[in-house]
């Protein structure tokens, strides 16, 4: 198995809600707003809205409601922008456990959550390198002499 | 807020589990075995692997356990590489809810479970390309006349 992810699917209790979010913070998609499954072309890979008890079935997984153990993040090139995006968030209606600040690893981040509870680090990394086309990498340890 | 995703972390309740699972699959990473965080680099971003209670604190949310509606998916080649990814997966020790079958949507797919709850859907999708460099794309619709 290749070290990659092809596609992200969140699950939400209201598709309609959850697009309309995630497009007022910017997002965009070719599918019909009748779509009832919603994809998002992301930097090599895809991240996709659905029912989440639709999801929960595909996953073979019971759901007991809440968080489980997943969050994603976006990085960004400097920390006035990570206010900037937690604030966006905050206008298209996500709740903001934690605004920006700096962080105990060396970087600075804030916190927001998507209307169906999916939380999303919005951090500056400053010993990560975020490329013009929005993919990020970590550089690679020295060598040792 | 440009589309895209710089790093998933996934919770977990045994990192000395879940590292060995993942590198079990062929996963590696420049971290010292005694990190108490464990970066995978992907194609353009990065899967992390830390404490869930430690995530759940950090992500501002309450952890009541379980899944919570997010699945990520692998996709492959052929419906062949599917199954082959479902037995690696299930002789690292993953649970198995469905192995590969042809899906609603007119691909094939399976689903593997990780030591810590987070299934993955391994899937062969004839509609979108997955490029040499491990990318994945969706194919615009075709232009109205």
């Amino acid at each position: 198995m290749d070290q990659r992810v092809s596609l992200i699917t969140l699950g939400v209790a209201d598709l309609e809600r959850a697009r309309a979010f995630y497009e007022a913070l910017g997002w965009s998609t070719h599918d019909a707003p009748e779509a009832d499954v919603v994809f998002y072309q992301a930097v090599g890979m895809i991240v996709a809205l659905w029912s989440r008890e639709e999801l929960a079935k595909d996953s073979g997984v019971e759901d007991r409601g809440g968080w489980g153990g997943v969050t994603l993040a976006y990085n960004v090139g400097a920390p006035a922008e990570v206010d900037a995006v937690i604030e966006e968030a905050r206008a298209a209606g996500a709740v903001i456990p934690r605004t920006g600040a700096a962080t105990f690893w060396g970087g600075y981040s804030g916190v927001f959550i998507d209307p169906d509870g999916h939380p999303w680090e919005v951090a500056h990394n400053p010993f990560w390198t975020l490329h013009e086309d929005g993919s990020v990498h970590r550089p690679l340890p020295p060598a040792r002499s």
